[in-house]
């Protein structure tokens, strides 16, 4: 089955929705996901100079995003409900996720969107690892396993080479998709797009 | 018929598709369209401090906005051809746009296609008076007369009345669309959406 490689930020709001549809979409397309999680704080001072989101140095754009999101969350009846920190700290998921992805990828994608429903339904912390134990164990993860597999030095270079092929890839926001011929679509509004070029170019 | 206010730019990129299939879609969801040319620059000064395009400004997204316009443009079935000059200054034209729109919508509207085909098809300076004057007969407009009232005082009104309301209103991008209860809606690909609102709302 054709490929769509899936880059995700546990912080951005877009990449939330598109976390909790791929799946059915990408199969529904006889496409496989391949979730690569990735930090944009280091793309975004690289390109910028501010590790912070344009959203919160553009409030013009921000207040159009937060509107845009909820709208987008209640076509797809999703629960929405903007957080109070903006963005949240997702470096320690974003190891987790990059560990489990390797040993367990049905337990690992319950996990993505646990924690993306800790950040965008519940508004808790998602640095908080009582509240990351939780998520792991609702996933059907080894709570005590993965939170030493989290913090080890594998799961820091896995997130540090996702993140450095989105920096070779000049990956400039989340989430972007790359089809298995190297097109870059950027934005939960192009997941269709995207399923589609990698559908094209496998039957071509 | 319901309305949907559309504010496009003539320098932005994917004003270029949406205005060339923006009365098709709406006139099928049964939406009227109003037409409301206006200038990004003011905006972006005033939000970024450069009146500069942020895809000049940001390599990365830059070079991702060429690619994505040309796969819109492709799949759409359009021309696109990257100008030289971007963004290009649509100043005169979004003023006879104004008074175009006042006198006679249909020409209106062929001078506005004519002229994003002028800059992104063609590649051509859509500030040169000549040129201007071309796309106008070619609308099946008088020239004469629309290149004397395009200068007029009530032109430079018209216009600077559009970016006032845009600016009042948040708008940061183009195209922006307005539902007649005040969804601001932004980006091409967020067209659909803005028709399904209005329709939503009028039959509520």
């Amino acid at each position: 089955m054709p490929q769509l490689e899936f880059f995700f930020e546990f912080a951005s709001t877009y990449s939330y929705p598109c976390a909790m549809r791929i799946e059915e979409v990408a199969a529904g397309k006889g496409v496989e996901v391949v979730w690569r999680p990735f930090l944009l704080g280091p793309i975004f001072e690289a390109q910028h100079g501010v590790a912070d989101s344009v959203f919160n140095n553009h409030p013009q754009k921000g207040a159009y995003m937060w509107r845009d999101v909820k709208r987008i969350c209640d076509k797809q009846g999703l629960p929405f409900k903007r957080p109070e920190v903006f963005p949240q700290n997702g470096l320690k998921a974003a190891r987790m996720a990059c560990v489990m992805l390797e040993e367990d990828q049905t337990t690992a994608i319950k996990f993505i969107q646990g924690v993306y429903l800790a950040n965008f339904r519940a508004g808790v912390s998602i640095s908080d690892e009582s509240i990351l134990e939780r998520i792991i164990a609702e996933a059907g993860g080894d709570a005590d396993h993965f939170m030493v597999r989290g913090a080890s030095e594998d799961a820091k270079n896995a997130l540090r080479t996702n993140t450095d092929i989105a920096v070779a890839r000049d990956v400039f926001g989340a989430p972007t998709f790359f089809t298995p011929d190297g097109e870059m679509f950027w934005g939960n509004d192009r997941l269709e797009d995207s399923l589609d070029w990698t559908r094209a170019q496998a039957s071509a």
